[in-house]
């Protein structure tokens, strides 16, 4: 089975597939899909004929049949987890799964998604300044997650073992770095950054060290 | 045990919750908060107590133990399939399943966080028309869970039991028709709308018939 991963060296989703097959020990080629040169390559007829969304990343499968295709990072997490259980990154406790996926699910659908490129540049193009409304709604976010920490965190967003919660937090503490948002308020989610980044899994993932970075 | 669900007749992640809670008949009780009274009771202090990010839903459960709250829908969403089990809107094969979340993502993430009121609340603030951005993003989306469609929808979005992509898309099929897309280009999601609607658990999810409806 050969795995081919279509995203971008600081595509945040991307990173969290990265750190999946790198915790899981899942070897993968890297397709690089730049989004800026050429005014996006996603958005081109090539990369919408593997995901009609228009995104990264996308996951190619081949194996025996016709080559697999999925789209959105959460599902590719899921299904990686199914076919590569060790170590699984979705708690076998309900409870637990439950806020996991909960702390996924507010970077997610809850912040990410907001400070995508699509949404900056429409803002730009209204005369809004992107870079604060960017760090408005990370800095928001993060806050959030922060406050449910009591309680549910340990080394990690959930307990004592990486899950997707820390998957998704650790490339959107990136970005948020990148839009210049103040971390001092969220000194569980920075303590918890650094256990995942001592991990070689999450170190490999790192957009600096993917064939595409500049 | 006792679930209260927090929640707005017409927030579509609320829809998904009430949903699936009606399709496993597990019986809730609704306490309305109103998104747009008073400047929307979900940022007040009573309600980010609930949810630091000042959303709905927010799921409560009382039973043995202090109470327990959980937040973002599809956590919410998850949590209900491992306690109630019957039907299981998570599909059990590791693709198909993939290809629920995929569908169920490319809703709770690819287009609903970007026609959410706060969004649209800041690009009419940027004098931008909030209801041409709406349909833009809610038309890109749908016309991609179109074309992921072919040899994999059946009855449902995968295959012919409802599951979590049914329980995200019929909420957002309506927000479709409120921001006036043009759904003609949407067969199959039509198509698949009609079928969860025969259902008495998606009819009793519908947002006219929820105590708070105006």
């Amino acid at each position: 089975m050969t795995l081919r991963l279509y995203g971008y060296w600081r595509s945040s989703a991307s990173w969290r597939v990265r750190i999946a097959l790198h915790l899981k020990g899942v070897p993968f080629d890297t397709v690089p899909v730049h989004l800026v040169r050429d005014g996006g390559e996603h958005k081109q007829e090539a990369h919408r004929a593997r995901n009609p969304m228009g995104q990264v990343p996308v996951l190619e499968v081949e194996g025996e049949g016709p080559p697999l295709r999925l789209t959105q990072s959460m599902a590719i997490l899921a299904w990686l987890d199914a076919v590569h259980p060790d170590p699984a990154l979705w708690p076998a406790d309900p409870l637990a799964r439950a806020r996991a996926i909960e702390r996924a699910e507010i970077v997610n659908a809850g912040i990410q998604p907001l400070q995508n490129l699509s949404v900056l540049d429409a803002f730009e193009r209204a005369g809004v300044d992107r870079t604060a409304w960017g760090r408005e709604v990370i800095a928001s976010g993060l806050d959030a997650l922060e406050a449910l920490c009591p309680g549910v965190a340990g080394t990690f967003m959930v307990g004592h073992a990486p899950s997707i919660a820390d998957v998704c937090l650790v490339p959107q503490l990136y970005n948020a770095r990148r839009f210049g948002v103040d971390l001092d308020s969220v000194p569980t989610l920075r303590r918890i950054e650094a256990a995942c980044e001592a991990l070689p899994g999450f170190a490999a993932a790192h957009p600096d060290l993917q064939p595409d970075a500049v």
